[in-house]
């Protein structure tokens, strides 16, 4: 497996687009706000989305489109969340209508996604006049176009592709992904289109989907917050020739380490741009009996209001992690458990069997200075792990969070 | 029942004082760090303390000597939480024989707290000497130094008492408090010290405080990290002369009723002065099927970032607070929502039956700008209710926790 360029034009027959319609008025037209993937094909497709029980309606339209496991685009605007909004599955639908007939395709082949304020009524018509402008653009280098269009507080795109061999064939898979705030997914993911040409069945593709992201999506959080609009999609157009993956097997082992691989890119660089932060946090549990076990601690500690403050004032302030790791739930021996703080400055154990270890704080200093912060468990409970990522908190999370509708 | 002056000292028989003794190497003076309380006669004794798996060394001590239900001082000191320390227990018990010695009392009668920084070894030499000096300072109007020594990163003190009568006996209950951050009770509550004359048997004790601290201490949150050091500990020495109270029934009811409206003032007191906190937010959930559907509720919405973050900036930001419902676990149907925001300068509906309402902005940013602001949730589930009390997100608590240790 190799990374490459092209986000989810990377693979066969799949071209994107990237718009400004003026979904919010008086917004700049430098920002784009809406979004177009198409496959020349229809494709194999799955999709997860939030556990929240307040789900917008492009959520609710999405889960009941996708039963029959197939797509073919997918539209998406940023700006408005049409979550709570008045009329809100009527204007989730008629994107989908105008995604459908600008592309000369069923609509029940076009999935919707909205991101942005939750609340406020969505520019339905702005948004039917741009569909059509995207449509005219799409093209098998719009990947970067339509990364930037459903950003929000994002202040980096977020786009990944890799190829690998199955069987002879050389498969594309290729991801793009927005988040930043309300960051902290479960089960479902932030905004996150994945692409590939490999032929593989929906129901596999649904497996290697709900797979990964066990151990990337949902092994993030910026700030504990779990937004209605969570969704991940990824098609499969098959164009790559490969025999089709029905079921388990080298072929399915080879596509789901690679479709991992996209996943946890796309989840580190959304907790790397987590609003505001100045860190990403990694955190590492070893010595866990489960992993079960080992991800609940681990996300206990990125979830740590005190421990992203510390981690933003370069503060070996460990106690902060023992403390999160006891309230995570998670039953343990706090006279086990060793902390260790690490970065490509270097590596300091501050934590040895539950008690603190005089450490030099010049270099705790230097190792916390760094852009990625690796905080290292190990518990003696057992022989698994989990890694997780945050980011700190910061004063321009609560400066971008204090004002965010206007 | 009536408010009244004196803190632990409202109540007949009980001392208190608070002195400086050095806790921190090169601590100003100016900052007690060690608290006494004391009755004149052993007492009955409750004490609920921290969930969290990692406990600090005084919190173990505590829930053995309580075991017997009875006790007749506390001593506690400030600036080291005595947890994932060095010689923790030892020092503990140091702590204990130290003030049962200065008392002339049986060290098992000692209840000992810590509260400061995790992790570093307690300066137990200094708390012996400071021992004596609050023992000999012990006197009825030192609950207000002894509120004092107990606090850290606290702005104000939390101290309050009540009298009422019970049989024709005038009882009192009067407590202190601190807590400020890593306040999310689970169960146990914070540093927290409440004194009665009344007479009541420790099970009776035990049971109120069960009964208070569900509503009050476990119904706040300032930033979702629950402590390692929680601890809240009743003394009842039953001087008021009341017949001892040890089955429900009327005395019981008028009892607890006091009782849980001290601690309720006491934990809005810790949300409103909340790390950085610039206002206090109350939000009340009404039309839940059980009370522990609006509890699961409200304090999900308390503990939001991204709401706290918004009352912080005064924004009228309710899609958040149904995002915030909507993750808490529970099931309910988000279309019958209701929500208003209100203070002292009004109310506002902004949200109906899960849309939004257009509503004045203006208005609704003076309601946010006032101190205490409520969050009125309104559900179509059922009729039961809860409040639940948190504090807004801001630069000052990313301050406050970047450099906590120094």
């Amino acid at each position: 497996m190799k990374y490459i360029a092209g986000g989810v034009c990377a693979a066969k027959g799949f071209k994107a687009a990237g718009v400004f319609c003026g979904v919010k008025a008086n917004s700049s037209p430098s920002k784009k706000d809406l979004a177009l993937i198409y496959s020349e094909i229809p494709c194999a497709a799955a999709g997860i989305f939030t556990k929240n029980q307040v789900k917008a309606a492009p959520v609710l339209l999405d889960m009941e489109l996708l039963k029959n496991g197939n797509a073919q685009a997918i539209v998406a605007n940023s700006k408005n969340a049409n979550a709570c909004a008045p009329e809100g599955m009527e204007n989730a639908r008629r994107m989908c209508q105008a995604a459908a007939a600008s592309l000369n395709i069923p609509a029940e082949n076009v999935m919707v996604s909205s991101t942005g304020v939750i609340g406020q009524r969505l520019n339905i018509e702005a948004i039917e006049k741009g569909i059509p402008m995207a449509a005219a653009e799409l093209s098998s280098d719009g990947s970067d176009a339509a990364a930037h269009a459903i950003m929000t507080t994002d202040t980096v795109k977020k786009e990944f592709a890799c190829e690998l061999d199955i069987g002879g064939h050389t498969v594309h898979i290729g991801g793009i992904a927005k988040g930043s705030g309300m960051i902290h997914p479960n089960m479902g993911t932030m905004l996150c289109y994945i692409t590939t040409d490999c032929a593989i069945s929906s129901a596999m593709l649904k497996k290697a989907l709900l797979a990964a992201n066990s151990v990337s999506f949902n092994r993030i959080s910026v700030d504990g917050d779990t937004s209605t609009n969570d969704s991940c999609i990824v098609l499969a157009n098959g164009l790559a020739g490969n025999t089709e993956i029905t079921a388990e097997g080298d072929d399915y082992t080879a596509f789901l380490e690679a479709f991992t691989a996209i996943c946890t890119n796309l989840a580190r660089s959304m907790a790397a741009d987590g609003e505001g932060a100045k860190h990403l946090i990694t955190c590492k549990v070893n010595g866990a009996k489960s992993i079960e076990q080992a991800e609940t601690i681990g996300k206990s500690v990125i979830g740590s209001a005190l421990t992203k403050s510390a981690i933003f004032g370069c503060d070996a302030n460990w106690g902060r992690v023992l403390a999160a790791m006891g309230y995570s739930g998670e039953t343990f021996d706090p006279e086990a458990v060793d902390v260790s703080f690490a970065s490509e400055a270097g590596s300091v154990k501050v934590c040895e069997n539950g008690r603190g270890l005089d450490f030099d704080e010049e270099l705790a200093k230097k190792i916390l200075s760094e852009k990625e912060v690796i905080i290292d468990i190990l518990m003696a409970e057992g022989k698994c792990e989990a890694t997780c990522w945050g980011c700190d908190l910061t004063y321009d999370y609560v400066r971008i969070n204090g004002d965010y509708r206007t």
